[in-house]
């Protein structure tokens, strides 16, 4: 008899009779003789309905209070989805936050766990018990309610599987697994059966928003298989897994894009040192985040730097820059928000010389300019005209033999 | 520097509009030097709308999970004012049950408080903070979520002035205080200054729903002075005070009725030890309480029994006894429904010979025949045909020097 642990999103429990679906799913399970663990979102639209009361209130809501008011979400479905399930004659208890002791740190709307205290879980999987657990709450040190920041019931389902040691943690959401590439961008993009932790790890980061990044990392840590799949059909989703778990060798196992970035230029910029630090403190004071960064060295003692920052926070950076150049007597600073990040994510690229190369080759036949490059282990990604983003994704996904037959 | 507690019902936060103006009264009392702690209700129709969302689920929703539902209620006032008090920077914060130690016993949906550990009320206090603490709810030793059932939150709020010491418990409700008798009867009633516990205890059971019975009594347990009055004028409204606390001396404090009251008459029963137990245990053990019991002894060994009970008790009150009457042999049963329990209310009767007297009298003087009386040390109760029950309470008003110049 194992411990299953399974996420319901929003819009898995979006209203009654979809909670219904959800509660017939969790008895499927619990009567193949495992134990459940079930971990839910608010129904669908609710945190958003929450936010905008706030926001009628004032528009810097405190940040204790607003995590009080959207716990009230999370908290509301779980107690539905137990009494539900005792309905049916099941023997199940709501849990929330606090009560199944997820600690976190005090980052009010973006907090961390710290730990899980999982006795009160233990003590009632014991009692043969459905355990349902409000998720995206947890509680401070001091008591107070915290939230983990959105998609942070991901992470809540995940850091749980850890602390009960489960064999899985299935995420239940609208997509039915994860793709070599955005199927509407892609037609021939494919579900993959596993992807590696750390391929999701870029994966997520690059926009593919099906797991909160947190809970990617948490599943790495402690080892925990994470199966991504559709609360709607009965169909295997995908396991996200350790890659020395024996997975398929695929040299290449996803192709993203991702429009949501800018690019700033400052045009000769006087080779000194300390330069770099005027130049991007005032940007992380700004709570702006610096993607990629190139520097090219010019004659003369003079340098050219580029960076890329989320669009949102664009007209603000080149503000920020603006007054930097002018401080530190940089010829001209440009801003391009017509950019787009193409990358190519693979766990197998470790060992395979020639990705870059393959990547490099490929967008030059479509006459693709790459005009920024930066490379991890597991990644390659390359900046490009942004009206070139979905024919990149495409000629990549067939240049790395990812098409569906 | 004392300790107010305040608590606002559903009608004084129901909505941001209505919030607002809490706000102010309660930055109103806090600037004037004093430790303010609120105690709020669900926003009026929100916790109908939770119960019928269970009951969407399932006809019995599970008591425990019914009352994780609930809190989500109060939970939401209570982050809603203490945002709106720290934008309005005053420090607030918010406290649910469990934060504020209301330890109750289990009984889901209508607990009892057994005690408040208010340490993390006073900590707040000590850095005149105002503490918003979400009415209605607690934890049980286990830490589960209960609550106290209908109008728990006036229960919460003198509970928790008791635990502080609190110099006074500011009930804010829709009317402006306590009245010698209903004013939609009773054209000259008034609104008294002050009411003693017992006498309150009294008005409540008897129908004036302005507090919930159970926090007179902590009221009275631990002396502290209650202030009804309403959240919508500024008005001193009604003390509810010890009686020896130097109260003006009225006689009689109210006239009240009640035709939530049906009564059931067994006649000639055979008159043998054991015979009210086979009468009144099915009664009870069907969680029908019985208000009124009089029985006349007959010549021959039999006796007439005849009791009331609440109106929407009455269809199975009557079948029960009907069955119990063919058990022991009582000749007949029946019911009357169009009856009225009309009473009379005041500390002052304790020494005051003839208050019944004058009740009688009066009742007689319009024709209103009696069919049964009770009497307590303080209050005198007479049912009646139903359809006298508004002239009785105006006689009565006008026959104790009640009327309103």
């Amino acid at each position: 008899m194992g411990i299953i642990v399974q996420k319901y999103g929003g819009t898995s429990v979006a209203d009654l009779e979809r909670i219904q679906h959800v509660a017939k799913r969790v008895i499927n399970t619990y009567d193949q003789g495992d134990n459940v663990v079930v971990i839910l979102s608010a129904m669908a639209g609710v945190t958003d309905n929450l936010i905008n009361l706030a926001s009628e209130v004032t528009k810097n809501p405190d940040r204790r209070e607003l995590d009080v008011l959207l716990a009230t979400g999370e908290q509301t479905t779980a107690a539905l989805l137990a009494m539900m399930l005792k309905s049916m004659d099941y023997p199940a208890a709501s849990l929330m936050g606090y009560q199944a002791d997820v600690v976190t740190d005090c980052e009010f709307g973006n907090a961390r766990i710290i730990e899980i205290g999982g006795e009160r879980i233990k003590e009632l999987l014991k009692k043969r018990a459905i355990v349902v657990i409000a998720g995206f709450q947890g509680h401070d040190t001091r008591g107070n309610i915290t939230t983990l920041g959105r998609g942070g019931s991901d992470t809540s389902a995940v850091a749980i599987a850890a602390a009960l040691k489960a064999d899985v943690c299935e995420i239940y959401t609208d997509v039915d697994g994860i793709y070599t590439a955005d199927p509407s961008i892609c037609s021939k993009a494919r579900k993959l059966k596993e992807i590696s932790y750390d391929e999701m790890l870029n994966m997520a980061s690059l926009g593919a928003k099906v797991l909160q990044i947190r809970s990617v990392g948490f599943a790495k840590k402690f080892n925990i298989p994470v199966h991504v799949r559709s609360s709607f059909s009965d169909e295997e989703g995908t396991m996200v897994i350790s890659e020395d778990a024996g997975m398929e060798q695929l040299v290449v196992s996803g192709v993203t894009s991702d429009k949501n970035q800018a690019r700033i230029t400052l045009k000769k910029v006087p080779d000194q040192p300390g330069v770099a630090a005027k130049i991007f403190s005032p940007i992380t004071e700004a709570g702006i985040v610096v993607d990629m960064i190139i520097q090219n060295t010019r004659s003369g003692g003079q340098t050219d730097l580029t960076f890329t920052v989320p669009m949102g926070d664009f007209a603000k950076a080149l503000e920020i820059e603006k007054r930097v150049a002018e401080e530190i007597g940089a010829e001209k600073v440009f801003g391009d928000e017509n950019i787009a990040k193409v990358s190519v994510i693979g766990v197998g690229m470790k060992n395979h010389s020639g990705v870059a190369s393959i990547m490099f080759t490929t967008l030059a036949r479509e006459n693709i300019n790459i005009s920024m490059i930066s490379t991890s282990e597991i990644r390659i990604s390359c900046v490009v005209d942004e009206k070139y983003a979905e024919l990149a994704v495409r000629v990549l996904h067939s240049a790395f033999g990812l098409d569906a037959e």
